[in-house]
């Protein structure tokens, strides 16, 4: 047993939670992650559709009775979804990506912690001010959307902006390895979301789950190409890593070249609605190397905890 | 005290190694790292002048007798430069970026032991292939050049390939809780850069010493603006990590252009020769925010082999 600042104010077992990926961490996987001891999120990310997250949370209530919570995009999603989120009664609302504030009161009228996840030291700041109980400090080697921060450097200078407020660690964590260096790097655990790609409960489909499982680190990059294509309205300063695509390595350096050629935007998105193997987004992170297998996600959430501490005792042996 | 595979093979006291840093890593420096119980390495680099490195070897030699080593750029650095090292009798001999064969006759007709530094999987494995005695597996969150791969994913990568073969890990790491990480994923100690850039021993000058007394990790970042600005020769599938500039500003995403206008790289490496602040080169890395205070070598190795096992025994104290 593993116990940290995180495990105890959320009430889990291991120091291990869900990444709320939008379109991959559903109501199924969420609630495996729970059962499994850890804090499974699900993936409410810009909330457009208020159906699927009212879908996906009776997912969730069927799935588990352990703390669980949800994640939300800042620059999108509408308080009301929030709302709905909280009459469910989940144990945490992680904010990621733009203002934390407009969702502030709705949270603290629950009894749901607060999880804010910073990619900068700006925003860490503003984690701080607002009152985090949980900050999640998350690198540019994150899979999807994030900054340019480096997670090695950036989590021991949130831990100690921090102080008392407990941290995970985001961003190229796939093993207990990756656990353990964010505990010795001050954090209280990980945040991991490519890894919980290669389960039978990530939502996602076939096409997405072999890319995962067959694709490697240096296969993805990061930029704002899939957001143009996309017309997401995603703000470009958090860029998106996914694997490459013929068409991000086209586009990636011209950027600008692609925001003004609507023409290009829209071939992109016809052959993403067709199934294009080459026009699928897959976001992945630069743990992928360490992805080779699909395991149901509540056991794989058991094994990335034995290797935690095998690797934290592997560090302690080497004291004298 | 903390023994690694790495420290029993190279005869040192801490799981430290300062990385071979052209233009910092002098005599002084590589022996005042050795003195503090970490691993040296002067940074020989592309070698274009022998008589600055003989100088900087008689600094070494009147500097230290514990194990020291030496770091050469296999893209550029003679042979003949290897050889007139190794007649001093390092304890290790460091080849980076480029091809390590040409270098392994001499290499192993001494006593030294060979370190192989590896940006990518393809490095990797050619290290491996070549009988290394040490990796350093270095992530983009290094300062100065590199790849593309985040340290905190690449290292368990490197660690599973390498096997028996002793791993360092370098990139964004500044103090002990990075040092204990990098034991967490797996390696056997630590290669630091940037950190020692704030001792009273790093060549550099006071420009760089206050540059990187006052600069942060979210000043830096990552191309080849210098280099074609050198016209250095440095091939472009390695970037270069630096404090941001106008000028790298001004041209991080025209790369191209730069290639082709001479006017501009005469005018800036003009500036630079006068001493203008914002055409001052100075490779940093994503660790920057950690170094706060000039402190000396030797003592720096000892604060951050303590603060090591301080890390090491509070995530130890985590497990029930």
């Amino acid at each position: 047993m593993l116990t940290t600042r995180f495990t105890a104010r959320l009430g889990v077992e291991h120091p291990v939670a869900l990444a709320p990926m939008g379109g991959a961490a559903g109501g199924a996987l969420a609630a495996a992650v729970s059962n499994g001891g850890g804090l499974g999120l699900l993936g409410v990310g810009s909330a457009k559709d208020p159906a699927w997250v009212e879908r996906e949370l009776d997912l969730v209530a069927q799935g588990t009775d352990r703390p669980w919570g949800a994640g939300f995009q800042c620059w999108a999603a509408p308080v009301r979804v929030l709302e709905q989120v909280l009459e469910r009664g989940p144990a945490a609302i992680m904010l990621a990506f733009g203002d934390p504030r407009p969702y502030l009161d709705a949270v603290r009228r629950s009894d749901a912690a607060l999880i804010v996840m910073v990619t900068d030291l700006a925003e860490a700041h503003t984690a701080v001010e607002v009152g985090a109980d949980v900050i999640v400090a998350q690198g540019t080697d994150a899979g999807g959307h994030g900054g340019s921060r480096g997670t090695i450097g950036f989590v021991p200078v949130v831990a100690d902006l921090a102080g008392d407020v407990p941290v995970l660690a985001a961003g190229g964590i796939a093993d207990g390895r990756g656990v353990a260096a964010a505990l010795a790097l001050g954090a209280d655990g990980a945040l991991l979301g490519t890894r919980f790609l290669a389960t039978p409960e990530a939502l996602g489909g076939p096409v997405q789950e072999k890319a995962v499982l067959e694709g490697g680190s240096e296969d993805t990059d990061r930029s704002s190409v899939v957001d143009i294509a996309h017309e997401s309205g995603w703000p470009a300063r958090w860029t998106g890593r996914a694997l490459r695509t013929p068409f991000s390595d086209r586009w990636r350096l011209h950027e600008d070249a692609l925001r003004s050629d609507p023409a290009a935007r829209a071939e992109f998105r016809a052959a993403e609605e067709r199934g294009d193997p080459d026009a699928t987004v897959v976001w992945a992170g630069e743990s992928l190397d360490l992805v080779t297998d699909l395991v149901p996600a509540a056991d794989l959430v058991g094994v990335i905890a034995g290797e935690t501490e095998a690797a934290v005792r592997r560090s302690a042996g080497a004291v004298r």
